[in-house]
């Protein structure tokens, strides 16, 4: 009973990550009910960003330009690499505004499961740049899950022999997070990391 | 650090209903990984979807054609209307594949706090059908909320001069639903529709 082309429209949402039939249906509902304007700046805006954000030669991260604004921005502290997986992590990175060196998007994590090996990784480019430049840490900010712990430690031994300092970004109790309602394994360790006050 | 073609598709996505900033920035980062002619396919599902798809001049119901797929089906019951709230509606009470007759959508529900008063429905066609035809049943299939209850209890004040017969679907626990959480208001409204065994 839904017409060709909003059937086509709903497969489209629906194919996007995290969008449910329900949603996607919802969505294309909305579409029909807005304006021709909104719908073609939309789509525009879909396209645009496409063809125009190609990734950051240094880093890996997203940018419009060659080289993305952290690594051409002068102010930033070169010395230091926080490794991410994906450059979507770099943004809630940013909104801290305590960091201020320089990141690596691996486009990634170990997860030989997925096929997704560590050849298949963004490495080169961050031992190139370890074994050239005078880097005085790198922060492994990966996620605290399965593949994250693998690439962390795949990582660590991989950089073991440049002596450059490599730490990990902390792991526990989120903040406003209750410990009674804590897995198991974020309490252990919350619990290992503790850290003396 | 999102490059400004990237912010606008995040804006855009965010603008969609349900969709949250974080969300939207999810989003805008998948479509960055999909292909080119993936992105090119969703860009142009929307704008195809909005161009091809207008309202049935019977029922309103969203219909590539001017008169859609169930208003043309010879094999339904002309004589039974079921009134909607919205062309989406329809859905879900066509996957019952209980109801062989026609609908109306009223594009909306009374609802003066947000300022839709009952000339902004599309009631017109409504009564005119009702007036011209043998209208044997209409089926308020409207949402049980207060601005629903509000444009039933409306609707059947308009329709009572006809003498057709105006019933509403029944409002109750749901399927699979559990008494003992259910609101109150569901379970005294199961209570009254409550029928002999």
């Amino acid at each position: 009973m839904a017409t060709r082309s909003l059937e086509i429209l709903i497969d489209e949402f629906n194919r996007l990550p995290g969008i449910g039939k329900k949603s996607a249906i919802r969505l294309a509902f909305h579409i029909l009910e807005m304006s021709n304007t909104e719908v073609e700046r939309f789509s525009k805006a879909l396209k645009d960003a496409k063809e125009t954000v190609k990734k950051c030669s240094v880093c890996g991260n997203f940018s419009e330009e060659d080289i993305c604004g952290i690594c051409s921005d002068e102010f930033r502290e070169k010395n230091i690499i926080c490794v991410v997986e994906d450059s979507r992590d770099i943004i809630p990175l940013e909104k801290t505004n305590r960091y201020k060196g320089m990141y690596h998007v691996l486009n990634g994590k170990i997860d030989p499961l997925n096929g997704i090996t560590p050849d298949k990784l963004n490495l080169k480019p961050l031992l190139e740049k370890v074994a050239k430049e005078e880097i005085k840490e790198i922060i492994l900010a990966l996620n605290p899950d399965l593949e994250g712990e693998t690439t962390a430690l795949y990582l660590t031994r991989l950089l073991k022999p440049f002596h450059v300092k490599i730490t990990k970004i902390a792991s526990g109790i989120p903040m406003g997070g209750n410990i009674e309602f804590a897995d198991i394994a974020t309490i252990s360790r919350a619990l290992e990391g503790r850290q003396e006050i």
